[in-house]
């Protein structure tokens, strides 16, 4: 088990397909990465130095996955929600992921801990 | 046409599933975008104030991967090699894709202008 892990939610309600949805779940990991750099940059240095674990879940819809944010943004956590700029396959500014962290493994169960691995 | 972009390139010879896939293209994305900030600043504050575009293409196996590697480091290109640890799916070490840049367009294209997108 690792200490520090970075957490991507994804809606599962878009069809994306594997190349589109990789390229979302890498703005998420980079942009989230960045903002933990600036905020928490003791979390993102153990996470470095450990095995920069990420894992990929799913949720829902949009609904549940501002809700998430709304929690994890009250909590202080670093986090980057990604829009699509929607030149293929979506709807310009749809909404598809939320990059969390890396953050302490404990607290990330806290918020994510029921949403099953992509 | 952004100016700078990353390409992440995958292995199109393993069967990944798409959370498996999602998960090695954001580690490439991480790390490379940690060696490009670290190694050429210049075109990372470039990438980062414009819209941050990342492609995600494919190739045929390792040894064609391994060969672009070479190519990219003879260049003095920032890249990450992506391993899988291996605990689910794949054979622990097996490598998964590459993170290139973020570069300028132009010299991407040289490199990278063959390769479908995913």
């Amino acid at each position: 088990m690792t200490q520090y892990k970075q957490v991507i939610v994804v809606r599962q309600d878009l069809k994306m397909g594997k190349g589109k949805l990789a390229v979302q779940v890498a703005h998420a990991a980079v942009s989230s990465v960045e903002q933990t750099r600036k905020y928490k940059p003791s979390w993102y240095d153990s996470w470095i130095r450990e095995n920069q674990a990420k894992i990929c879940v799913k949720i829902e819809d949009e609904k549940k996955l501002r809700l998430l944010k709304g929690k994890v943004d009250e909590a202080g956590i670093p986090n980057a929600l990604i829009e699509d700029a929607g030149l293929t396959q979506l709807e310009p500014g749809t909404t598809t992921c939320l990059g969390i962290g890396p953050l302490p493994s404990d607290i990330a169960d806290r918020y994510t801990g029921d949403l099953k691995l992509m």
